[in-house]
């Protein structure tokens, strides 16, 4: 099944968001169909800021490193912003990579950006890589800036650049996602609520539901509490054995 | 406090191992006196596997970048076997770091090497780099491979050659344990254990408490169970924000 294929509007698939590459093996181990990444946790992972641009040079490898393993399903890569104004740039950088999808963001370093040059790394990237699945994203709502129909309108203006998804991040109540379902009409991806099931997202007309940054946030976490329980006592979060991390590395566990 | 005055036989400090510039930033502001990292994390978090020599370059890369990031307390690397036979070559690879630690394994691929050939990778290391605190570490017992006696006469050897501190990770009880402590006279560290508390490991004479691999298999196994819970439901692990891990790769939190 092509990447494309997965996102089905009403009966999402969840994309969990890796990232390292043993993240990446350790959540396709657990079934999930495609794996993404995660800008926050990249760029954390090397100590830097997200949605800065901070992070490309650790994106583009971890992107490398994900194709260069193998995985034997799809890859999709958060590439923030681009990393680029011009088009061009953005549309060589993805054909770089070798991944099966991008999500690319109408925001730098906190500030939603025109649309229209947003939509011109949209058309660069589809003409350049037709068959890389880009997911646009707007941060209309994450950043807490604008209303439905300005994020409709950026939607609807990236799908007619080419963009194969949409993705509003933030915290959407079930009206405003079934009125993007509806007026921008392509695959909409939302993140994974604490509040709201797959099963409730489905019903909306969701087709992608991403984790994030969720799952570094989880990992820094519970790394730490395993490491003040092993100071001052208490109990330990589950953790896989060396011997079953050392066989997820090796492929030997699937 | 220097990274050496941490060590104090019966009084010991949890040193947890950090996977990445990230882990190591949460891990230092929840309170622990200086960082290491974890040969199996790194490794696996490029795809690679442990203690072969594969995740040479990625160790390479992290501890420099933790030496970058200026963390302010001490920092420790577990670099394997030195990725080297050649004692110069080692001594150069540890002086090139700028690290407070390194620890240095008596096994590659999961043999034991000739203890002569470690003791004088552990001299070479203490003649370039005297300031360099150097655990040298018997996979006697991880290996399942030998005794109390193999085990004390390596751990001898290493500290005639220099070394400030030695390390026998494996599941050791109490009284092999003490037997280390007296019979070779430098300071002791061990794998945390869940089953022993600090407490004892201190009554049992012990200098340093470290997390090896756990912290990383605790990242990754409650990562997963975050992207099952957002698939199939059920209650999510505990997450810092994500303006709370922004801020602490940005420094804010310290």
């Amino acid at each position: 099944m092509s990447f494309a294929d997965l996102h089905r509007p009403g009966d999402p698939f969840v994309l969990p968001n890796a990232w390292d590459v043993g993240s990446a093996r350790a959540l396709l181990a657990s079934g999930f169909p495609a794996v993404g990444t995660t800008s926050l946790g990249v760029a954390a992972s090397h100590g830097l800021p997200d949605a800065t641009g901070a992070g490309r040079h650790a994106v583009v490898e971890l992107a490398r490193e994900l194709v260069a393993a193998g995985l034997g399903r799809p890859v999709t890569c958060d590439l923030e912003d681009g990393f680029d104004t011009d088009p061009a740039a953005v549309a060589d950088l993805v054909a770089s990579l070798g991944v099966d999808g991008v999500n690319l963001e109408d925001a730098t370093a906190g500030a939603l950006v025109d649309p229209d040059v947003h939509a011109r790394r949209i058309r660069a990237v589809k003409d350049r890589c037709p068959q890389v699945f880009v997911n646009a994203r707007t941060d209309v709502f994450w950043l807490g800036a604008g209303n439905l129909d300005d994020a409709v309108a950026r939607l609807v203006r990236y799908v007619d650049a080419g963009a194969d998804g949409v993705f509003a991040p933030g915290a959407l109540d079930a009206g405003t996602i079934q009125m993007i379902v509806e007026r921008v009409g392509a695959p909409l991806n939302v993140l994974a609520s604490p509040t709201v099931p797959r099963r409730r997202l489905a019903e909306l007309g969701v087709a992608r539901i991403s984790t994030g940054s969720l799952l570094y946030r989880v990992a820094l976490t519970q790394a730490v509490a395993a490491a003040v329980a092993a100071r001052d006592g208490g109990p330990l979060p589950a953790a896989l054995s060396y011997a079953e991390v050392q066989a997820l590395v090796s492929g030997d566990s699937r």
